[in-house]
């Protein structure tokens, strides 16, 4: 099945509002396994919306129209495509007494643009909307399906997810289920990635193997259509073996919202150990990473910020002459700022950061250069060196990621 | 003008990731006056690039192709429209040399595709890329102009703002200058900021005057059309005034690449002053956000994250029983912090946070609830509470702001 996202609003058109329903749709429709070629976006106006519709008729069986169900005489979508397949629109019962019932107690005279809300092309089915007026339809002409939506992301969002997606899912696979896993990667690039698994990816049929980017990560997805559940994890358990067998190394967790911090803080209260950090350049930014986890309390008292050679002295009760010796951004320096770190503090590991932000070079080494040091008591510091592309903020912000990757290795290994 | 945006991705068709560039291209367009009555996006794949293209240069005379400018192989916008308008592909002198340094730096090869990137249809304009290495281009064929733009935000934003904006306003009104200046505020939000100017908006024809919000911010532009520069001036002058009378207190700086912090360094260079901080529940964001600023050494050492009661009283000297005793989440235990980090360390100003971050209570008090304290050698210490809504997230960071915003006004204040 091939679709495409019709979003309607002259709002968008004019950068008013961001279009996050056609991502969302999108997204829904990727996980249904049906692919998508093209979105349109036009305005408020029922000419240019007749056109839209034509194109997108020519070229997709699942035209979706999002947007221009409300009650203002803004809103057409409903009437041109109720023109388009040249069907009368008729009262849907169950939204028209919803919105009598809402006039009542609004105490509103219904104008015919809020009877409109009520109204579906004939022999349409209903998709009901939780929350608000407009009722949503799905309808068929000419071999390619059409489907109403709201604009409004409260009102829409539900009625994708609890009217349109199982009608969607039940036509492709009246005997089938879909199941995803989301794989989650860091110290890897994307073409890295893509090239290590090419093969999979080129002959991906059932599974399918998406992958994409986001805060110097990247996301795996793989997906299966099967008969039920336990069919769809013997199609996904090989792939993700596969998988794990050639870029385990660079594998955390899994989930969409599972973020690289989250997997830290749970397994350093699994472990019931307190972490604490001596940052340089990257100057709070991996506790201020920490303390976006809620009850990040349990492992985390608190750190330095020792920006200044001088600082790194006094707050770790280091010697600066040896520091500045030795040199800021070094081996030695890193693995004394982690132990100087663990001492100052009751923690049982601590992590340092010391390089060169950027965009300046230091002590001769050039911007991106940083060493990251762990120290944990009772074991000798380590150290290591990376050189991370980008601008100050990027090699700042890969430093945090890295040092929280770092960390979650250091801690399996312990264990 | 008739303009019409094109994203290009496929991430966008698989709701991977949002199409804001669009709506940000939108909103320049409907600034400058143009109008826009499509938008389209397509995948990474030639031929339906090119059939997207066809379409849009018949209704528009401006076509704006955003996205697919990169090192990979799915990156095809710049040679599918090199091709659609029967033009090769020439090398630009400034772009080539910029990715051979770049090569060097990183000390990679440069693959066939990276060369693309410093690559432009033969007699297109380039349109500079301060961020990262794809070029940008604007060409003109059979009356239709062609903009060729980068995906990636932080590339693309830049060169819109920078590069292309004035270049259609040139366009636009070719015997008058545009003359903009962005205004920068903290502490109010969008719609008290439009309550308060609404008839200026209302009214506005020449200079117009728009609004927009990001990051707990909101910023007006206030753009003139004239005969030259001093006429601009005349006409923006007095609506600046005029401005400034009304939410001047909110006002901290002029332009769209100022940041809070920004201003905040200046203002602590221009004084010689050093700032420390003790953070509580921002847990060493106020600090990392101080680590942008390249060059902020010369004002800042560095300071304490003190997420756990005895952290606070361990790292700046104070005794926990009394912390606990008058509150964690109180204005004693804000200024005490801020005195303590100034005893501790050779600053001359230091800033604490201390609060609630959510999403539980903390003390009885509820999420959001956050004091913050500063304190100046030989002057009593100062702090206030706030309210802040949100998720967990947002009160941090609304806290950090906020910060930032209470230490300029400090300063200002001495001053």
């Amino acid at each position: 099945m091939e679709a495409e996202i019709i979003a309607v609003g002259t709002e968008i058109l004019m950068g008013q509002i961001v279009n996050t329903n056609a991502s969302y749709m999108a997204k829904q429709l990727t996980a249904l396994g049906i692919t998508s070629h093209y979105q349109q976006v036009v305005g408020d106006n029922g000419e240019r919306l007749d056109k839209v519709i034509s194109v997108a008729e020519d070229r997709a069986d699942l035209v979706i129209l999002i947007g221009g169900l409300g009650p203002t005489e803004d809103d057409l979508t409903k009437q041109t495509l109720a023109q388009h397949i040249g069907k009368p629109l008729v009262v849907n019962f169950d939204a028209i007494q919803k919105l009598i019932a809402w006039g009542e107690q609004q105490q509103k005279e219904l104008t015919p643009n809020n009877r409109v809300q009520a109204m579906l092309p004939l022999d349409a089915e209903p998709l009901k909307n939780a929350v608000g007026l407009a009722v949503g339809a799905m309808t068929t002409f000419n071999n390619t399906q059409f489907v109403l939506l709201p604009g409004p992301p409260k009102e829409f969002e539900p009625m994708v997810q609890n009217e349109l997606v199982p009608r969607l899912a039940a036509q492709l696979h009246s005997d089938a289920i879909i199941q995803s896993r989301v794989l989650r990667f860091f110290g890897i690039g994307e073409s890295a990635l893509v090239t290590q698994l090419k093969d999979l990816i080129d002959n991906q049929t059932n599974p399918t193997l998406a992958t994409y980017i986001k805060d110097y990560e990247v996301t795996l997805r793989i997906t299966a259509s099967a008969g039920d559940e336990a069919a769809a994890n013997a199609l996904l358990d090989p792939l993700e073996a596969e998988i794990m067998h050639r870029v385990g190394q660079y594998f955390y967790g899994y989930g969409d919202s599972t973020e690289l911090v989250d997997v830290v803080v749970n397994e350093l209260k699994r472990q019931q150990l307190h972490v604490t950090a001596a940052e340089s350049l990257t100057a709070g930014a991996f506790q201020a990473t920490l303390g976006d986890v809620s009850g990040v309390s349990a492992v985390f008292d608190g750190g330095f910020v020792t920006y200044a050679p001088a600082t790194k002295a006094s707050f770790l009760k280091l010697d600066q002459a040896t520091l500045e010796q030795q040199g800021i951004v070094s081996e030695a320096t890193a693995k004394q700022m982690a132990t100087g770190a663990l001492t100052q503090t009751d923690a049982d590991i601590a992590i340092s950061f010391t390089g060169v932000a950027g965009p300046d070079e230091l002590e001769g080494q050039p911007a991106g250069t940083v060493w990251i040091g762990i120290a944990m008591r009772n074991q000798e510091p380590t150290a290591t060196l990376y050189h991370f592309p980008g601008s100050r903020h990027d090699v700042r912000y890969r430093a945090v990621k890295t040092g929280l990757f770092d960390l979650l290795k250091q801690l399996k290994e312990k264990h």
